[in-house]
């Protein structure tokens, strides 16, 4: 045996027509040829390269925050985005909505045998411009195969690290009576962005997934007037009606929402219409509620709006006394009601 | 709508006989409940029941080591263990073996529609008995649901964090020739569990995993000499010829084996022949590979056998020169061979 057939990859993993099987997740050369010339070439870096069973990484100053997150999506590729950037998207938005810095993050991919490397090399690629754009590095990851039919072509685990800001004490629980609730943008487009790819819907205007990374808005409301920011919550899966009642139900608080008030797409609106649902329980990937003290409210939205993510932003409705803990909108029609979150399912793998 | 109907499950969820269903990775309030009465119930601890997007933990003084790993074992259940204890331990020994210290997990929970409850309330509460012996806390997760025919019961993904020992330098370019290869028991018991059940082989010895979480062994040989442990892996995919071909190729040095000092169970050695498997390619997921200067071996090897997890421990070889990095093995029979590791899959979904 020579050294070049043991070092070596007699013919490099062909990413146009090939396909991933079972020795791309063995733990063998096929893993470290997929790993080297598929992952490494568009994520690669300092920190990933060390090639050991865990990363050591650089001491962090303050508190630590981490967050974890599996993406199912289905499609795996929509307008706006694919599974790559929604789960870069995901994890760093966890850690934004926190008031942290996203660092790093990992990536464990669990793959059907099967699923063209093309695809994954999109996948991959897509990632790498997310990470970059969100200014964090993937430092360690894991790859997997399962036998065709045990798995839906890739399925990715990302896990975020930040660095708490240093007097953050944001928390679902920290909403008072007489709070402000904004809202950075439109709602429900990246639902409706899958659910008319999925139904097949051709809209003139085709809806795009608003998927996107947060971290930048969210540093810049904190450095506005992050004494005065309660909390906030990126509204994804069970949409803005599961986070404010989330919110409601720990802070032991009522909110009341202004129908009127919520940013919508016409053609959100239209979708949603047709297949029956009700925007506030859309996912959301890229959109923001914020929970403030009145008195930094107009600051705060003049903020969001300056942004490029948030210049949709609006005031929405507000903190109240409730023992029930409901949420409830003032419609435009002038009435009132309930918005309960879903107790069953109405959006399978949407994130 | 009362109170009671808007806090309450009437409900709770029927453990004993109920089934995943997609409305339990819906953000809704069935993944709540799902969330409360069976991951909580066995998984809680107050940073868990933070319940924000991220979880805030206490700063680290030194730095940081993270890892992450998907696990899609099958089947779910085997003798010495399950996919959820199976997954506590691999994140912890990525974290060990790199000489750092676990502290916090995170998991990802990938399910399919229509597993059974009382499976995964097993995995939960074994996952906890395994958090709970290495003395690390689940401190996030989250949970997704994928149509039946789109997974395969449950994949989990841990991600873990520890603190690295402040003067440690392991690491899989560390080898230097001279250096002494000792390994902390026997080869190929996780692998061969799997496969004899997979495959229904009835011995009169059934084959149990070796799972197992290796941080107080890994603790006690840094307490020891780490200064001479150039460096630490557990060989897990792949088995021991992997973790050797990688070493060699990281530190660019050659490795030599010594068949007769490996330890094997004699039921594990009986199931590879009858399977045409190799026990240095199969999959291990409680033992250590250590890498160390000669003068410190003696006394390593001395750590290893006085703990419960090293009794079998056996110096196995050493690094050598070798400009090709080939791994190779003095065999029973006095010849020598090359150990290669897999180009292919000989066992799929091993851990």
């Amino acid at each position: 045996m020579s050294g070049q057939v043991k070092a070596g990859y007699a013919r490099a993993l062909d990413i146009r027509r090939g396909r991933v099987d079972l020795s791309h997740g063995g733990g063998g050369r096929a893993m470290v040829q997929l790993v080297r010339e598929l992952f490494a070439r568009h994520l690669g870096n300092t920190w990933l390269e060390q090639g050991n069973d865990g990363t050591v990484l650089p001491p962090i100053s303050g508190r630590l925050v981490l967050t974890t997150d599996s993406h199912v999506v289905a499609p795996l590729f929509f307008p706006g985005g694919d599974i790559g950037s929604l789960a870069v998207h995901g994890t760093v938005n966890d850690l934004a909505v926190m008031g942290a810095r996203p660092l790093w993050l990992t990536a464990g991919f669990i793959l059907e045998e099967g699923f063209p490397l093309g695809d994954l090399d999109r996948i991959a690629a897509s990632m790498a411009r997310a990470c970059a754009a969100a200014g964090v590095l993937l430092v360690a990851g894991d790859t997997k195969v399962v036998e065709h039919g045990k798995g839906d072509g890739v399925f990715i685990t990302t896990t975020g690290v930040g660095e708490a800001h240093p007097h953050c004490t944001l928390s679902g629980s920290a909403a008072r009576p007489g709070d402000v609730v904004l809202l950075s943008g439109t709602l429900g487009d990246h639902g409706m962005a899958i659910m008319s790819q999925r139904e097949n819907l051709g809209f003139d205007t085709p809806i795009e997934s608003d998927s996107a990374a947060l971290h930048g808005l969210t540093a810049q409301l904190m450095a506005c007037a992050g004494a005065d920011i309660r909390l906030m919550r990126d509204p994804t899966r069970g949409g803005l009606a599961a986070t404010m009642n989330e919110i409601a139900d720990q802070s032991g608080v009522g909110v009341l929402l202004d129908e009127a008030a919520i940013p919508l797409r016409p053609e959100v609106a239209a979708a949603c219409e047709l297949l029956g649902l009700d925007p506030l329980n859309v996912a959301n990937e890229g959109k923001l509620v914020l929970v403030c003290a009145e008195q930094a409210a107009t600051a705060l939205l003049a903020t969001m709006r300056a942004h490029p993510l948030g210049r949709a932003a609006a005031r929405i409705g507000g903190i109240t006394t409730d023992a029930n803990h409901f949420v409830q909108m003032r419609t435009q029609l002038g009435g009132c009601r309930m918005v309960d979150w879903l107790s069953g399912e109405q959006l399978p793998r949407i994130c």
